[in-house]
């Protein structure tokens, strides 16, 4: 198997001015349509020597090695000439190249100046990648069974260059077979306990096929990539061991790839025709941004109310004062008042409510910071759930977990009610 | 000056599943806080060879690595054996990790499992960095003047660990002298606008200050960094041209540094013990989410409606069908009494209300996908000001831009009125 390098150049990377977004969108077309992984991401500022020896390492360990950044018209885009040097090579000017910056030049309403003219010249042995999106072109040394491509950093320039050229040409150069891989998404036990559970299960996992722990707050991806050379031999191996994940864990499994708990909530709305609407305190409001955040969500999300202080539970729901008094606004017995006066409210099918102490202060010995109750209801069984958990500390992560497990109670309510 | 080297670890980087934000944050601090530009970055997946093959080539060229990634409990994050063989050491556990990670799980209600209690183990010849937001230890490696730190790749672990004692242990170690840098932030404006509006300023900068623009949704980052040797000389010189920018662009900056507009808001309120709720159609939620997301909100923040439909618009808010017919739900009229019956369901000093169309659907000739009312209103002088905007066809960035939008707008009323 070929093995791929991914360089990008570029001082602004190194300052943390911008995130490398290049080298994870090359990574993805490498992994999920290439079909290989590329073993090094590397980068370098916009230096002679590093630039250098950045491609002398590449040269030694890769056999494909793409770079991305540093072709800019301005001086302090040193990549061009750095490359000129690497392959003793001398500039010159390409034709096709000095019309195509001409023509985009045209198009614009501008005129030419002498630095863009520059960006037609070229290391007289490289093959051209003519740049149909902007002035500068991407060029590709070949030898012996190893290649180089170098790219302009401007993310859509590249990509564009990289879907229309560089794909194919790899494929066909290499003859590459697809590799197939899917990720299985959980929530609601932690990376530790999971794999605890999983134990045997991966080491019953055939050697071509490889696991990864993806963990981020209160969700788990599993995810499952086959390494072997018979895509649909392999697809049907990972299909397999999904189904026996199945048995072992479905209840915690929410969905794959890039599914979110809001987007199969909504579908699962969708499909059946249902409404939802949230009542939340401790989360405020995050839930209903999760939910609303997906295109269409009018269909199937009425509304909130977000009654945050103890003044709001009474007079925009209507919880006695009593029971806030007697039992906390934080309980099992608010919670439920909330999930009520909710589904008469929001006239919906679902409701989510959700009090806690999000931290990092407010905490009591009885109620510590990330004692949170949620609670789902559905107006037509008139059943209602509310369950009590202690999450950490963290007044960002008890937000963002209790909403995901709000919205996983209420995924698998819906399920029970509706299959 | 010593020479830095980023190294992350991870397949999921490999495969562009995530982008390297740690990277990017460790960038940035270094650049910005301890003032030292890193050199390289590399990144290799969960891997023996790969992982050593990185370390080796880093200790060749810098004099301070950092590591993240691969320090999780499962099978697949082999970072800390890996580091175990490269210093020839052996793991030992280490007694207050395992009580660190004890009480962690004792906190959550959880019982340790034998992959967490793995993780106090340690290699004998590092010095432990505890983590005080998750499981994983981090590790510092010295040898002469030479250092490699391992963190977490969980992103807050490791910002965690990196800003309470990394960036003190290097200044400390390396005798580095306090770079001098201030951020202001800026609302309203496009970067380019702002570009022009400033040239002029731009230009009397002293040479030894530089100036970078970041943008990011409707705020841009003015960051000021100087590159001398006189801390005191410096922050007096970028004060001073600080001032200078109050004068051109006043209106436009809503605090430095760390500040968010939420945070600011917050404050202001606080400090004029006045309350806040919002009305939300378009944005979800997300308003109140930022409000809420502050720490000790509940001071000032009474709690939300969000009315998504146009049938909760009339129930829970009182809106006549009549207006949600003749002018639509989007209008200067619907979001005039959203926020006059904000004022008297939520009991609040200040209200803010928003009506939109997030997109990408939704759209028609007179109101497209963009479209935005947003309304702030203050009940002492029964002022409303409401401003129709135009964003563009993202959702996910109209529901942002709205919500700074609408932000800003209060924090100017507020001022404007307890000034």
């Amino acid at each position: 198997m070929i093995k791929i390098e991914i360089i990008t150049i570029g001082d602004e990377l190194l300052i943390g001015q911008i995130v490398d977004s290049n080298s994870t969108w090359i990574a993805q077309q490498c992994s999920n349509i290439i079909g290989i992984k590329p073993s090094w991401f590397s980068t370098v500022g916009d230096n002679y020597d590093d630039i250098t020896n950045a491609i002398q390492l590449a040269y030694k360990r890769a056999d494909v090695i793409f770079i991305s950044g540093g072709l800019g018209p301005t001086n302090d885009d040193i990549t061009k000439t750095t490359l000129c040097k690497f392959f003793n090579s001398q500039l010159v000017v390409d034709n096709d190249v000095y019309q195509d910056i001409e023509t985009l030049f045209k198009n614009r309403g501008f005129a030419m100046t002498p630095l863009n003219a520059s960006q037609a010249e070229v290391p007289n042995n490289c093959t051209v990648i003519r740049n149909k999106l902007g002035t500068a072109p991407g060029m590709l040394f070949e030898n012996s069974n190893k290649m180089l491509i170098s790219m302009p950093g401007v993310p859509f320039e590249m990509k564009g260059m990289f879907s229309s050229f560089v794909i194919p040409y790899i494929q066909n150069k290499y003859n590459i077979s697809k590799l197939y891989y899917k990720s299985v998404l959980t929530q609601g036990l932690g990376e530790s306990f999971l794999a605890d559970k999983l134990k045997d299960w991966e080491n019953s996992l055939p050697e071509n096929i490889s696991l990864a722990y993806l963990p981020s707050q209160s969700i788990v991806k599993l995810r499952l990539t086959s390494s072997g050379n018979n895509f649909d031999v392999e697809k049907k191996q990972i299909d397999n061991k999904i189904q026996e994940l199945n048995a072992i864990i479905g209840d915690l499994i929410y969905g794959f790839d890039e599914d979110t708990l809001q987007s199969v909530v909504g579908t699962l709305l969708l499909n059946n025709k249902k409404t939802i609407g949230t009542i939340e305190s401790c989360t405020g409001g995050y839930i209903a941004h999760l939910i609303t955040s997906v295109s269409g969500s009018s269909e199937y999300f009425n509304g909130s109310i977000i009654p945050y202080s103890n003044q709001l539970k009474n007079s925009l729901l209507g919880i006695d004062n009593n029971i806030l008094e007697t039992y906390g606004a934080v309980s099992m017995e608010t919670v439920e008042k909330m999930l009520l006066s909710g589904e008469k409210l929001l006239k919906t099918d679902y409701i989510i409510a959700v009090s806690g102490i999000a931290g990092p202060s407010g905490g009591t010995p009885t109620k510590p910071v990330g004692t949170i109750f949620i609670g789902v209801r559905s107006s037509k069984n008139n059943k209602s759930i509310i369950k009590k958990y202690i999450f950490g500390n963290n007044r960002e992560h008890n937000i963002i977990k209790t909403s995901q497990t709000a919205l996983n109670m209420l995924r698998k309510l819906i399920i029970e009610e509706n299959s």
